[in-house]
């Protein structure tokens, strides 16, 4: 469901330079056979004939072809071999019953709210069983109010209105799809006090902006909506009603008006050919140059003078979900679980955004099948999952993770996600002591496109992607690991926007997130209704070759993990990433410091008022409390601890692991099963306890994008300072805890 | 000419902080009922009716109405009682006998080139005298070639380019207006092969993107035709004939073929409506992201599958122009000058670009004559300059400093320029160690939207502007100095595009811009037939308030300039800001050696080819040299030996100016009327040795900005390795030839 995540947001974990790695996988000619065997079995052919079939119809939660799909799923598992069934939970999901927008005034207006066919892609005429395009746990209403457009509707753009003296207490924002999650352009509005909101697509982000628009060119043309979720993820995502617990029948269910992730006001998503005229009726202030998107108008922020009337109503029933779980035991380590999922729900078609990573799910579990069938069996068990109710934000594998908790705390080695694929570069986000594994079977994939690794052309793409003047200090720090040799390929932290969140988010199960892309724009149909099977072939990935590429990657690393007798953590990784963490936090804590200074002295000086042009008036900015000095000292101990224990246990790993003996190793692998969930306690993040990993979460105000050490960052970032003191010792405690797993784990390799 | 200067493009010149500055000028009661009865002598009333005179009809160079103006401000100035006489000069000035530019192809198009009238603004109906649009010195020509997009034309647009495997050669380039200063397109366009130019308005740079249009707003209409000079003024500006001489009948003059300055290829502006269609004739490669303006279409660069003709046919000949020349002998020093300038003739109708500033100047003029009527004389002699031929490149203050370069090189103290004037806020460019002098005066003068004085609201702007993350490191230093309690008022090096030019880069004679601006938006109209007496004072001016505190301000200025018994140099401000040039200059070198490094290890590892999408291939940039360690030392030397020795100038000022004997005191005058000069040596710039100012010049690469010890700075930007060796010397000795023009100065004082 998740966009394209952008190479400039990468952040950091990786190997420690100097270990050299012991192989996480027998690295014999038996292996590199299988391993070409695998790849064999990968066919394009098979992806493209099953996106073609889970593409015909839409095959949004609650539609037939959704459900037929997962049924059709599980019958494609068992004729590969494997053990499948399906896993329902009920849920709420809310779907339109009724939908107006419309400009009042002399010159009325009603939003047009769909998507016209094109006359190159068969699909687009075929919306039969489709929803209207909305977002999904909106508020519902109905209201009539003047317009005001809050550009991104993020934190910083509510600041720019406050200056230009504009609020939006009783007003219906309009506001720009990009920069921060879309949920939060209206939660972010309700907490403003607007009472109804407007999410639009500006062509600057999608649009003919960038390239030429569908079907002449891959971006979103006039009439394109994108649809998507709205619950407040950032609090707890999954089954709105059963927060924490599985939404099984039976289960004891929240009352709607207490869900807090439903927002109270109606929204509704709409395409810039509508926005235009919404926009272009707008008066009041001159929007701030950041403000200004691509439609050639100038851009007002309002109030309008005439009212617009925005009415939303939707059926709140609760739906089955499909989970479609596929298992393959493993014959030497069958309690040690192997996870890998992707969702199989869409907006409408959902070709590139889930069915790209679907179906190379399916290659792989089709592969592995076959290798069974020739007398292979994996060590640990393989748990294959394709989620229902992805899109509605993470239901399926939320209600998935809560019913079956406990034993993923006990059993999972890990999880691994894939979602919407594009063509390009390849990139991953994962916890951080997993690098190393994802950077060897990086290394050992051919990108089809240079004939180099994957893991040599992302490094390429990370060190160009720094060069410039406008590359941030976090690029720069990935390119310089990049291109370290014998580094590790540095991997991003994971935020939110897909099914990993309550592994490794709420389980601390660890988990990683693989994706290829940047090539194709496949980001310009997003969630709507031209995310379609002809889109896709014609524009992401023609000829399924990353989309196969993925199954034999995300298959590799599947089947590593799966076989190596040896714990894939690489805790140096972990120790590294912390490091550079801990150095960020107090730079934003310095300049949040400075900032507060500067401020001061310049609403002492009148410097805001006097600067101002008269005729435009700008109210001040509010003063800012002055930021405390914070002790460090206690996360820095546990981050130097941890970096010399990491290289400890790395250096007697491989001294001593390959001639452990049974029980010792067994002893070894229990307790690096269990070492990552160390670093999610109980006691969660401040105000928002679902989320319990302290070293990255999806952020409060930023949506899908990582926060890491979010107990202490968004503490500093919020002006929550007794927050930021409590956590720099919280979070301190769970990397000592992570150390002393590890001290057990090298008195295991050293007794 | 030149557009407002932005705030952040501010560099620094100021006062040492600790130094209590004597007075410039009689600080007694007296002075300060002079400087009432002053203020109260310029009347808004009367510079309203000179600019609906002046602009009543076109008035560039070589029409009846720029005459008739000429001849009208001798008849004024006269009657206000100054000496007043025409200068006249004959010099090459080219108008369009015809221009077409089409389209060709199935869907031909014929690019309309005009300005339509717009119903509330009557000049816009009376263009019975205007010129077509164009660009003066482009290149004539009849060519007919596939069109590409350039961006701005800048250096780094064609390297881009580059990298998609474009080139122009032979092609017509398409190229928007901004960044860079406007001859630097079709100039970059010939060089890399380019055959003919096109310059267009997009509304990204001042069309709707930023405003409303005119006459609903203050920014460009669709139509609007933004005219100027490509003379290539960055190796010397004035008539293209007669480089370094006065352009005087029977002057030696180069043939034309042989004038540098004119170029070689057919060159046109155009309006963004007109623009539209060619830019959306383009197919080949899409444009970066960089490039996009603010049209509603895909940019791509093309080259256009159908070919552009482009025809340009001027008359090339001699015109007379009218320098109007008024002046006032000085009482007491009357072979000290201080002289003081702006434009009058316009591009069509000139209304804020020059009139608001040229009538400021007049009100000036008739204030002091007002002044000397009641009995004043002042004590230096005054030169009022209505210069003609400015907007083809500073041609009339060019032919009257070549004129009179010994002259002035003996007497001026210094000169005051201004030219299109705003509201808002103060900003001055000036040779660095007249910032106390221009300090003293913003911080004496009333900004009427705050109440509070125009240096305190400059200060406050300068601080605002330098908050938030986006700041660059010169607005930060800017605002640093502008907080420091005591610190002068920061001002800005020069560069070009006004008439100052020829006095401190040429002549070496100091020189000082002024004027308000960054608000109402006068750079819409600019440079078109729609900056008219009714946009201006409807939009930028209204009610004359700002050009009659212009007329304020720098009267003031030139009265204390002339009155004062002490020498107006604050040295410690060259000093200051001279340190901070070398330290930028050190950070470039430094920078550019590690991008040398960082491209030399990217290509080694093929990271620009791995890192490309191969369906839309990008070429490695090339290889750069490695960057040599520059020794420094003599420059940090000559900037130590300069504040030291400034330090101990001022405090011999402060103790020992007032009681100065007469001949002492006229012996301190001649050592600081000329001290100056040793900043501009005879040497040059390399290859544009017109440009004799070490201190500031404008950019080779950036027309009128400035670089600031461009023998230095601008060898290294452009890998010139010997001559930025050869110029870290020529630079010091300069500065130590000022330093040893103060000591001579302390000598005196301290005798």
């Amino acid at each position: 469901m998740r966009r394209r995540p952008l190479r400039s947001a990468l952040t950091l974990s990786a190997l420690l330079l100097s270990a050299a790695w012991p192989a996480t996988a027998d690295t014999s000619a038996a292996q590199a056979a299988q391993e070409q065997r695998f790849d064999s079995l990968i066919k394009p052919a098979d992806l493209k004939a099953w996106m073609e079939h889970m593409a015909a119809e839409p095959n949004q939660v609650g539609s037939p072809h959704d459900k037929a799909n997962a049924a059709w799923q599980v019958a494609q598992f068992q004729s590969w071999g494997w053990d499948a069934h399906i896993e329902s939970f009920d849920v709420l999901y809310p779907t339109p019953l009724h939908e107006t927008l419309e400009l009042t005034g002399p010159t009325p207006f009603r939003a047009t709210l769909t998507e016209p066919p094109i006359a190159s892609d068969p699909s687009s005429a075929h919306l039969a069983g489709a929803l209207p395009a909305y977002v999904a746990y909106q508020g519902d209403g109905d209201v009539t109010a003047p317009l005001v457009y809050v550009n991104y509707g993020m934190p910083e753009d509510y600041a720019a209105l406050a200056r230009l003296g504009v609020d939006v207490r009783g007003k219906i924002v309009i506001a720009r799809y990009g920069k921060g999650w879309r949920g939060l352009k209206p939660k972010l509005a309700q907490d403003h006090g607007a009472i109804g909101c407007i999410i639009y697509s500006d062509p600057h982000e999608d649009g003919y902006s960038l390239d030429r628009a569908y079907p002449d060119g891959p971006m979103r043309p006039p009439h394109g909506i994108q649809r998507g979720s709205v619950a407040d993820m950032p609090l707890y995502p999954g089954d709105p009603l059963t927060p924490g617990i599985a939404p099984v029948p039976g289960a004891a269910r929240l009352a709607r008006a207490d869900a807090k992730t439903i927002l109270k006001i109606p929204t509704l998503p709409i395409s810039y050919a509508d926005a235009q005229v919404f926009l272009g009726a707008l008066g009041g202030r001159l929007a701030p140059a950041n403000f200004r998107g691509a439609l050639p108008i100038t851009y007002f922020v309002g109030p309008s003078a005439v009212p617009v009337h925005l009415e939303v109503k939707s059926d709140w029933q609760l739906h089955p979900i499909y989970d479609v779980i596929a298992t393959l035991k493993g014959a030497a380590y069958p309690d040690q679980w192997v996870v890998r999922g992707n969702h199989h729900d869409g907006w409408v078609f959902g070709a590139s955004d889930p069915l790209s990573g679907q179906v190379a799910l399916m290659a792989e579990a089709q592969a592995i099948g076959a290798l069974v069938k020739d007398g292979y069996r994996p060590k640990r068990t393989l748990v294959y999952a394709s989620w229902d109710a992805e899109e509605p934000m993470l239901v399926g594998s939320t209600a998935w993770t809560s019913a079956h908790d406990d034993e993923l705390r006990r059993h999972a080695v890990a999880y691994i996600n894939t979602d919407g694929n594009a063509r390009g570069i390849f990139s991953a986000e994962a916890s951080a002591d997993f690098g190393h594994a994802i950077s060897q079977v990086a290394d050992s994939v051919t990108d089809p496109e240079t004939g180099v690794s994957v893991g040599v052309r992302a490094r390429a793409a990370l060190r160009v992607a720094a060069t410039g003047d406008a590359a941030e200090d976090e690029a720069r720090e990935a390119a310089k690991l990049a291109a370290l040799p014998g580094h590790d390929l540095p991997v991003g932290p994971l935020g939110s926007g897909s099914d990993y969140s309550s592994f490794v988010q709420h389980l601390g199960v660890p988990a990683i997130n693989l994706a290829f892309g940047e090539e194709g724009n496949a980001g310009g149909v997003y969630h709507s209704a031209y995310d379609s099977y002809t889109h896709h072939e014609t524009w992401v990935d023609p000829g399924f070759v990353y989309d196969s590429l993925l199954a034999k990657t995300a298959g590799r690393l599947v089947l590593n993990l799966a076989d190596a007798d040896l714990p894939p953590q690489n805790p140096g990784g972990l120790a590294e990433a912390v490091s550079s963490y801990i150095a960020q936090i107090k730079k934003l804590a310095a300049h949040e410091r400075e900032e507060a200074v500067t401020r001061a002295a310049l609403l002492g000086a009148h410097a805001y008022t006097l600067a101002a042009d008269p005729t435009r008036p700008m109210v001040p900015p509010p003063a800012l409390d002055a930021v405390p000095v914070f002790d460090f000292a206690k996360l820095d101990a546990a981050a130097a601890r941890l970096a010399k224990t990491a290289t400890r246990y790395e250096v007697a790993l491989k001294a001593k692991g390959p001639g452990l003996n049974v029980t010792a190793r067994e002893k070894l692998q229990a307790v690096m099963l269990t070492i990552d969930e160390t670093l999610a306690p109980p006691v969660g993040l401040p105000g928002r306890p679902w989320y319990k990993n302290l070293v990255s979460a999806p952020g409060r105000f930023t949506g899908y994008g990582a926060k890491t050490l979010p107990g202490v960052r968004e503490a500093i970032e919020q002006r929550r300072w007794a927050d930021a003191k409590l956590y720099i010792g919280v979070t301190a405690d769970a990397l000592d805890a992570y150390t002393s797993a590890l001290e057990q784990a090298i008195a295991i390799l050293t007794k």
